[in-house]
């Protein structure tokens, strides 16, 4: 049985909402969620829920990092945290994954100073799935935000991870790698895109050259590689787009009565627009690079987000997507020593 | 009366379209307009529209900067392309204004040739509207595209830019300046967002810090600055967003007889939602830094948008944004000299 550890005090919402993911969690997929934190009110939690036959130990941790702390002087500081304990529960083999909510700079730290890179990694970066017209539903972004200087020889690691995370979790065979320009045509794009590209074409991933901000939701690669920095900008503006649209159509249904009708008709399939857009549904983005498997979602998460991103850290368990990058990095000695 | 220039091959759908756009630009804004480019064509489309007691005189340029050609040289090689030929206009002081949807990177080219930089400004930029939760309806995104490698000082003068132009034509008094960053928190972002953010704090402009992708869209600043490649990549990221959300709500409406039924009763919200979205509301962005007022619309644009894009133009010629970026450089001296 795989055993996924869960930050229970990470979180806007913790920890209530990340208990009761862990309970839906460990009935839906068949896990152990070790939940990370302070036991009397995870206890507390746990008793609101039924876990007949579930697998959900405690594994205490007196501190809280809070969202608002500085990440790695916190991680430094606070060895008895959530955060930090639970990073060490993969460290010494206790469970598979980590999985938080949590403050997104000091699960970084953590998960670096803790768990370390895979060897030949220059930098690990951060996978974000993006709602996508692709066969999976999604395209990856890679870096999502861990990393936002970077050199070209980042970008192309940053391929790679992104290539074997979707080919185990998708089995997509020759996932599509683009890199995020500013036009299609060889020759646009900034100076780091410019360098990245001929690395990108001997790499022997299949590298289909540069893609737009609007061909990543019309679903043109399978895996978007790009700096943290505009990667983090593109995906909050994605988020920021999506939100404007609902709020400006409610305001605009409410002006009209007849409209308002027309949305309670057009429910079901508002309902499945939003799934589709729902961050929910993907749980968190996964951290490659280091020598674990790492998720790491949104403060905001509610319990189904949670369950979500326990089942990701699962499958990408389940497929030794560290493994693969392994190999990977080991069959193209020149990636790891460029 | 204020003179227009409008490149009549430029663009997807030209010269239908622009013909069209500036005939209805002349009658709705009182302006002149200036068709430059082949006679016979533009004179055959003219004469499909109403145009008595109008002003659209056609200026002859025997040539066509196409939308696939390299921007520079195309530039340099094409003396008597109507892009090239139109930029001139302006120059000699034909006209005041010059409006393209033709190849972008040409008309930055024969803009920044032909014009020349607003003494003191060392790189001119693109400033795009887009949609938002502002008092003007929108933020002025700068740069939008014209500079994927930026220093600091840059993107200060981007500020003071976008500053004047909001200032000018949106009556804001002081514009919030918001910097394009990975967190509003003044650590967060890459390197250049760290240098910049002394310089701007002491530019004596609205600067209210960092904003994340998603404030955007919520309007919590007037003014955006960033990076052209950043700019541009969230502009398109932005629009191929917006453009999934109508892809997907459309499949999940005709899978559900019922939700056709809502959609039209909500039509009329949704044709607003649209309208408040629409690119071609705005017609183009304003290519600000350079010596002459110059307007740079979308391929695809049809009459509607080159009819607005023609507006901007006026209202920035009226408002003497160039005039007001002068001044501007001239009484904050760091800025042109740093």
């Amino acid at each position: 049985m795989i055993t996924i550890t869960l930050d229970a005090m990470g979180g806007d919402h913790a920890p209530a909402v990340t208990v009761h993911g862990a309970v839906w969690a460990a009935r839906d997929f068949g896990v152990t969620v070790q939940l990370v934190g302070q036991s009397p009110i995870i206890e507390a939690e746990l008793a609101k829920h039924k876990t007949d036959g579930l697998h959900l130990p405690i594994v205490p941790a007196s501190q809280v990092i809070e969202m608002a702390e500085h990440p790695s002087s916190a991680v430094k500081n606070k060895k008895d945290s959530s955060m930090v304990v639970g990073v060490n529960q993969v460290k010494t083999g206790e469970s598979q994954a980590f999985v938080t909510m949590g403050n997104s700079g000091g699960a970084l730290a953590a998960a670096l100073f803790g768990l370390g890179r895979i060897k030949g990694i220059k930098r690990p970066a951060l996978g974000a799935v993006f709602p996508a017209d692709t066969p999976a539903g999604y395209t990856l972004l890679i870096d999502a935000g861990a990393n936002t200087d970077v050199k070209a020889e980042y970008l192309l690691q940053f391929a790679l991870m992104g290539h074997h995370y979707v080919q185990r979790v998708t089995k997509i065979p020759q996932p599509r790698i683009g890199l995020l320009s500013t036009g299609e045509e060889e020759d646009k794009g900034n100076a780091l895109v410019q360098e990245a590209t001929p690395l990108l074409k001997q790499s022997g991933l299949n590298f289909i050259g540069n893609v737009e901000g609007k061909d990543i939701p019309a679903g043109l690669a399978d895996v978007v590689v790009t700096d943290g920095f505009t990667g983090n900008v593109y995906l909050k503006g994605a988020e920021g787009v999506a939100s404007m649209m609902m709020t400006l159509l409610k305001r605009e249904v409410k002006a009209r009565p007849l409209a308002m009708l027309g949305m309670v008709l057009a429910r079901g399939a508002l309902n499945a627009l939003k799934k589709r857009l729902d961050y929910r549904e993907f749980g968190g983005a996964v951290l490659l690079g280091v020598n674990g498997v790492t998720i790491i979602g949104h403060g905001r998460s509610d319990e189904y987000a949670i369950r979500n991103a326990i089942r990701v850290a699962k499958e990408t368990v389940e497929q030794n997507v560290i493994g693969a990058i392994e190999a990977g990095l080991t069959s193209c000695l020149f990636l790891a020593t460029n």
